[in-house]
């Protein structure tokens, strides 16, 4: 417990302490570090904050974030209609598009199906990922949602909705990361990456 | 380098990405986060921050971080008016105050003495310290500044603004950690706490 000789310096500390990921100490650090600092950085940050809160929207295409009512991705030209990945949140979309390895538009679900926290089918955004289906030309949905139990099944509640429609689905492939050694790939991982193996292509 | 669809987004990120020990991963999991949340807790932690910006005081006695021109150290009358510490910095009471082994009062420089950053004896609270030890019933001073250079500059230079008044100036004493185990100890440490070796003393 820290003992502060300030009410207003402790309860910044913990209104910081609230943060995911920040503990007490470095709430301090961070209220210290700001006290320290002319006025305008405080001000700058708060404002940012504040401005972020309000003024954010969802695209209203992709459910991405976004400041205007269609993302960047979304209105950009370039980008393959005619695909579309399927992901959690907005995270997944900025790794995504970090690989440079997709063209295509995204769907952000807004979560995952999870029985135990509550969260259905109809809390997710998947009932305008099949209008948007069904209103578009796509010919692939990829669905690249967490390799965990609440993820496969999404993956499947959405491939049931869509087993009808004369579109390829598929899933990210999931096994061995590269670069790593096997024998510190865990079983289920490694086990997959033999059952799911593929042929042997050499690079020209 | 992270892509953004959104500039508000990006721009509260690097706002929280100035902040010391956040870098831009951790910075957009708290933008994120804050994103999520109900928007009374984003307006809660810019309140509190900017109040504490705004209002904060330091106590006229000490320079403590105070709400009121007396912080409650000073202010409480149970301390003992006659034992003043000499700290760097407020988080250094925070870290005497949780020992709860000192009952005197403080006097919080602001710094220590460091020509390489610029910082002389006259950007510090020392002419106060003087002028309080004059003005005040004091018998002893202890200097509890941190064990580098600049700390010990800082000591030596108070150490002769006090010499010869009639008051007992005493250091923290430096040498190995309770709990370390010698050979962990660096050299310099542990030499010191060789050289400054104390009488043995049976505990009853």
């Amino acid at each position: 417990m820290i003992e502060f000789s300030s009410l207003l310096l402790q309860h910044a500390v913990s209104e910081l302490a609230r943060l995911p990921g920040i503990g007490n100490k470095t709430a301090l650090r961070l209220a210290l570090h700001l006290l320290k600092e002319d006025g305008t950085r405080t001000e700058a940050l708060t404002r940012a904050l504040l401005k972020m809160k309000s003024d954010i929207l969802l695209c209203k295409k992709c459910h991405n974030i976004s400041d205007s009512d269609m993302c960047t991705i979304c209105a950009n030209p370039r980008r393959d209609e005619n695909i579309l990945c399927v992901v959690e949140d907005m995270r997944d979309v900025m790794a995504i598009e970090r690989t440079a390895c997709f063209n295509g538009l995204y769907h952000v679900l807004g979560g995952v199906i999870n029985p135990v926290e509550g969260i259905s089918p109809n809390d997710l955004n998947i009932v305008s990922l099949i209008e948007r289906i069904e209103n578009n030309d796509i010919q692939e949905v990829i669905l690249a949602l967490p390799a965990t139990i609440e993820g496969d099944t999404t993956n499947f509640y959405i491939f049931r909705k869509l087993k009808e429609k004369t579109i390829r689905i598929t899933t990210i492939s999931k096994g061995v990361a590269i670069g790593d050694a096997l024998e510190y790939a865990d079983e289920i991982t490694l086990g997959r990456s033999i059952l799911n193996r593929t042929a042997f292509e050499m690079k020209k």
